[in-house]
Parts: structure tokens; sequence; C-alpha cells
């Protein structure tokens, strides 16, 4: 390990999600039920996690609710949000130190709205914004936006490759010295130091300029999830926050290299490109504890609902199948769902029913699933971190509020203790609590 | 005067806008040159208007700059801003009572994002959201979206109709009753009270539903500026809110009983369409007090900003003619310019030179000056407000942050002591303080 290695800290995200990321979360008695419609309650989960010195808050989003049929989505609270942005901006005004990142997709908005809403955000949080670039991987998505066929995984990558260029590009509209307020000469701004995009790409035709000085961060920061070949390069090129949903410490390893390497490649600093897996910490002061809510989670979950999850994640009718029999002959993947195929080994390998099988999935749906005492949690975040595996984690705990209160309360001050995680921000941005460099406007 | 004519109260509303709506506000000394990128400074405005127990603030838009020549935007403040919906949805977090009411597009938004980021926004606000719907007047924002030909006025008013028609639809997706958060059943939601909307139109595919269960106004205000045929019909037809811009009480009457007699021939009670003109309101302690703060603003106009302004509202260069020399011969009208004939016509009675004339247009950019002590301003508004001109005002002062300040200070009170106005809020939500019936859901 070098000397820089041993003052290296993780950087923590909180994502939010209904009552929390398990399926059941809702129907917990520690939950509230209706968390995604309560601003006073998804502020106390911001505040929570601003107390515990994370380094932002995310929020995850999706323009449909059909992820479930009609019949089990009303079983769920899934699909149920205030759109992130307006949480996340209403929660600027009341919160002073956590980063606020949040999802827009490429395939269903326009670059000049998201380039404007995010650069807002940047001014009314005071250089907190992140933008979470997505590609909408749910078909049924299109149905509100026009109607027509939704576009095929590579065009999308294509569109947000260019989208992500035009929105950067717009960011960059003033320079950072452009406003001169200048009454004595009635001179605002400096036209010098105002740059006219005249963006003319495949899909969009975008002129520009955005009339918003550059912002307190210099640009929002951008993170991204893609997992899949198409994914890992947009992120390695453009993402400043790569989030990642491993399961193992070996594939982490082969994730985290890959998307180092690439941005080497693109020639960028791998440093300026932070990789935080998504990890479904419950942690409580004991292991045996800890087990035990997770438990009663697994059991409240409704049939109709696992079948359904399971179901989705497979792209495969479950349903005609008996939920305690053995996981029958199944096609694996399909365009995004590359995790069916993992699933269905592990349910071959450990013997699985189906209702094992959906269980498997209910807790994060998709990511690791870290469950214990802080110990435990710690060990395992600690060799993640230490091994090239990540440089922070974006925590999806399967229930709120009392799984952000314990995670503040006791696994925060053990990964202190271990030196492995900051005991006061370093910033007022979150650009400078993630220690990324200001990006520099590429001019053409 | 009936008996609810004497206790019927006036509605006031607040337009943000840059250091002030007169165009060389940012340059007075009174001023914060950086009003429109300081939240901490819009935020006192905020509070200031709720100390005065204001319905609402609103933020008009534009998505382009180009209200100036490339030589005279950078003299002014004009164009720079955070994005409306940005920005109001942070006030809604540290604010109580205020109304938000700001500007979305239908020309180049989707009817599915504007309905869910308005209902959201009524959510986080506890009830406060109204929206302000326009047809993109502004040709140049077309470059931002695409590069294509902006769409004539009757076109965009086809689709706007249609854009109001799909939120409204996407705002009913749930009915008022339908969560039942019933936990012994694993029912978030009464599935029989979700309405997928499926609509089909000219302009747009939208299936539904918004995911966003009933806000707690049950559908936020729709609120509209039209003055055209075109924009009163839809008015009539939709809003709940109109503002104006008559000059004289006499045209602010025909405007006002046009609107009221379209809405009752379109089914509705008037009484739940409000009309309120926008004033250009300076109240000082005394009149001369008034005029020469106002004096000062149109002293700082600098004349190439006088002259562009000009330009605009005529829509012929102006830089040509003599700037203190007779307004010359010009074709009038045009499109959205509709009161450039009445402008000149004015000009032509006053015998107004260039500069005399872009100084009339200044201070609210086309609003109704009133400027005075107290009792001058109360008593112009009484006699709007009581002869079926006016059932409130949407405010438009030529400076901030002091126009405020004083009309709070000064105006509000005077109001108040002639029972113009609330001494107190009526109730949590816009819809109540404005005192308008929740929409009922049409379903077909």
């Amino acid at each position: 390990m070098s000397e820089q290695d041993k003052t290296r800290q993780m950087k923590l995200g909180l994502m939010l999600a209904q009552s929390g990321h398990h399926v059941a979360s809702w129907l917990h008695p520690e939950a509230w039920p209706d968390t995604e419609l309560d601003f006073s309650k998804l502020l106390h989960l911001a505040k929570t996690a601003e107390e515990g010195l994370f380094d932002f808050i995310f929020s995850a989003d999706s323009l449909s609710g059909e992820k479930f049929t009609p019949e089990t989505l009303p079983r769920t609270a899934i699909g149920v949000r205030i759109e992130p942005m307006t949480l996340l901006t209403a929660l600027a005004a009341v919160t002073e130190n956590i980063g606020l990142v949040c999802t827009a997709t490429t395939t269903y908005d326009q670059p000049y709205l998201v380039a404007r809403r995010f650069a807002s955000l940047d001014y009314v949080s005071g250089g907190r914004a992140g933008w979470n670039v997505v590609t909408s991987a749910h078909p049924p998505e299109a149905r509100n936006f026009g109607g027509g066929v939704h576009p095929n995984k590579e065009t999308r990558y294509r569109r947000a490759r260019e989208f992500v260029e035009v929105v950067n590009g717009l960011w960059d509209s003033f320079d950072q010295d452009a406003l001169t307020l200048d009454r004595a000469h009635a001179q605002y701004y400096d036209p010098a130091k105002l740059h006219v995009l005249n963006h003319e790409g495949e899909f969009f035709r975008v002129r520009g300029p955005l009339m918003i000085p550059k912002s307190p961060q210099g640009r929002p920061i951008v993170v991204q999830a893609g997992a899949s070949e198409d994914g890992r390069q947009l992120a390695a090129e453009t993402a400043e926050v790569v989030f990642t949903a491993q399961q193992s410490l070996e594939d982490a390893q082969i994730f985290y290299r890959d998307v180092k390497r690439r941005a080497r490649e693109a020639g960028r600093d791998p440093g300026s490109v932070l990789i935080m897996p998504g990890f479904g910490v419950l942690v409580r002061e004991t292991q045996a504890e800890a087990e035990d809510v997770f438990q009663q989670l697994q059991d409240l979950i409704n049939p109709d609902v696992g079948i359904s999850l399971l179901s989705r994640y497979m792209q495969t009718d479950m349903s005609k199948y008996d939920i305690d029999g053995p996981v029958p002959e199944l096609p694996s993947g399909g365009d995004v769902f590359s995790r069916a195929g993992l699933l269905l080994a592990a349910a071959r390998r450990d013997g699985l029913t189906i209702r094992q099988l959906y269980q498997k999935i209910a807790g994060g749906r998709g990511h690791f699933q870290l469950i214990g005492s802080p110990r435990h949690v710690a060990d395992v975040m600690e060799s993640w971190f230490h091994n090239e595996a990540a440089d922070g984690f974006n925590l999806v705990p399967p229930l709120f509020p009392t799984g952000v209160d314990e995670i503040v309360k006791r696994l925060v001050p053990e990964l202190q203790r271990r030196g492995l995680f900051r005991t006061a921000y370093e910033g007022k941005t979150l650009r400078e609590k993630l220690g990324l460099p200001t990006p520099i406007p590429q001019r053409v």
C-alpha cells in the first residue's frame, strides 16, 4: 500500500427509494409506508445522511410505472415517487453540505433542458449537483413520449454520448470570469467570454448559449451506471462517478480495472473516475439482529410480487411454475438483463426454489447484500476499497428510515475509527468532497 | 355593489425578474446586481412577499437569451436566470404559505414531464404549485431544440390546448382516495382507482398513468397569459388565473368581460377564472419620492439597450433614427407584438421622441406603470378591482429588493385598511387562498 493509499478515504452515497430498497420494505413495521410521497420523511433521510457525512444522496428514476404487472404493482410502492429532480431541488434548500445526484434520461429528455436544470440546481445548492446520465432501458417509457418504438441499445448509447457532449458544451457557455457586473459601464458580462455552442450532430441541433454563468462547481458532477460494453466505454470517457452492481470482489475488481484502463486510454486521469458499487447494507448492533431484520423483510414479500419481480429479471413468466419447486431451465440474458444468467447459475449451484430465488433479488433489486454487525460490514467494505474494487460505495439499504439511522449511528463511526472515512466535510461543493478536478472547457 | 362584492378581496402575485422589471434595474444603487443568480437574495424576495400575504410568486421564462442583439444583451441581466422551476422548487422548502407559479412551455417540452414536475412541486410545497402555460412566442428558442422551424401561432395554440388536456388527464391518474397503504393485505393503492390515460391526439400520444397519487391541490393551478384571440379562448376554457397587460381601465374591462363571457360559454363558472393584470407598481412614502426613484431608473437606461428594446417591440431596427428625434412612420403589429400599434399611437399623440418611447416601455416591459404614494396606488387598484377590470394583480415592480420591501411595508397595509386584502392566509394550499374549486376529473 503506497503512502497515498494510506490516506485515501472512501466516498459514500445513499440511494433513496420508497421505504427502502427491499421490495417488501413498505410492509415492515419499522418503515414509513408513504416515505416516497412525504417530503418531511425524505428530508429526514437526507439530513441523517448529512449527519453521517455522506458525499451525496442519489435518486434513480423511471418514466413509467410498468415494471410489474398491473395486478402486482398495486401491492408495491414501486414506481410511485416525487420526480427526483424536484425532490432533490427542494432538499437543496434545507441541507447544507450533502451532494444531490439525480437521474435524467438521455432517451426522452432534451439536452438544453437537462443542462439548464442541473446548472440551476448547482446554483441553488451552492455547488452540490450531480447528474446521473441514463439511457431509458425500459421500453414502456416510449409509450409516454409519442408511442413510437423504443430505440435499441446501440442507438440509445450513441444518443447518450452526443447528449452528454451537448450538455457539457452548454455548461461551458460562460467562462469562469465572464460576469463583470460593471455598473459604471453597463456591462453585466464580458461578451467575449460568452460562447455560442452551435452544436449540430446526429441527434441534436442546439445553438446555445445556455444563459447561466458558470455554476459553483464549474460543471455539475457527471455520474453513470452502465455495466455493458457500451455503458463502460461511455462511463470511462465521460463519467466522474460510476455506479456498479457487482456481486463479488472478483467481479468488482475486473470491472474496476477495466473502467480505469478505458479512462486512461481515453486520455483521462483514472483517479478522476470514481467507481462506487451499490451495497445493500443492513447493519445492526449484532450480526444476529441484522440477519433477523432481513429475514423479517424476506418473509413479508407478497408471493405475487416476488414472482413478478423474478419474471422481470428472467424476462419469462415465472407464475406457471411451483413457487416452492426447483427453478426450471430458462433462457437467460437479453438486452439489459444480463444479471439473469448469473442468478440462474447461483440457483443451480445452491439448489434454490423459485421462492428462494426471488428472495435473493428482493433485498436490493440486484445489488450485493451486506448484512451484519458494523464490524462485519466495515470489513467487507474495507476489503473492496483496498483491493481495487471500489473508491467508495453507493448504499442501497433495504429498509428506511431505521436502516439509514443505524448506518450513521454504527457503521460510519466504525469506518471513521479505521481511518476509512472522513470525520468532517472537506469543502462546500460535491466536487471538493469527491476530490475531483474541475473539467476544463474544450473549445473547438 | 352586492353583499358578496363587499367581502370580495383582491389576489396578489409578485413576478420575479432579475433585480426588477425595469430594464435598467440592475444599474440602480438600491438593487442587488446579481439577484437572478443568488438564491439567498431570491429567497428574501419570496419571504418578503409571504410576509405581505401575497397569494403567489411567479417566474416567467424563456428558452433563449436572444431577446436583444448580441451587442446589447451583455449590458442587461435579461435572459440570465436560474431555471424557474428549479428556483421555485427550492423556495418551496423554505417558505410556508406562498404559492409558487412558474412557466413551462407547451412548445418545446413534453406533457408527461411537465405533469410530473408540477405534481411533484405540489407535493414538496404542500399544495402551492401553479403552472403558467405558455406557447413559446420567441422564434430563436427553436434553435435550441433541433433547429427546425418555429411553429406558427395557430399551431402552437392547437398544441397548447392538447398539451393542457394531456397534463390534466395525467394529474387525474389516481382518484383522490386511491392510496390505501394497507399493509395487512399488501395493497398500496386500489387498482380500480388508477386510470390509464391512453391519450392519442394530433401532437401527443401519452399512455400514462402518471405514477403520482393526487397531489394536495387535486391539481396544480393552471395559469395563462394569452392576450390574442387564441390566447383568450384557451384561457377561458382551461385557465384558473389569467395574467393580462392592459394599459387602461377601459381596455382591462373589455378584456375582463370578454374572458368571463367566454368562460361562461365554455360551461365554466366565471368566478373560477381569476383575471389578474400585471401592474408595474413603484410605491414610496410620497408621490414625489416614488416618481424620483422611477426617474432615476429611466435615466440609467443605456441607450443601446433602450433602442434594442424598442426595436424588438416594433420589430424594426430603430438604431438608424435620431434617438432624440421624433418617432418615424413604422409598420406596426405582427404576430405576438400587438402592443406595437398601441405604443405608436401613444407616441404620435404625445409627440414622443425615440428616447421617450423606449423609456415608456422600459419600466415593466409592457405592463401598466403605477407609481406613487400608497394612497394613489391603492386608489387605482381599488378602482380596477371594483369595476370589472381585475380580480387581483400580478405585481411587476421595476426595482428589487426595495420595491418589494416598500410594497409590503406601505401598500399592503393600505389595501388591508380598505378591506381590499386579507390580513391572514385563508388556507394552506394556493387553491384555498385563491378561492378556486378543485377540478373534477372528466373521465371518458
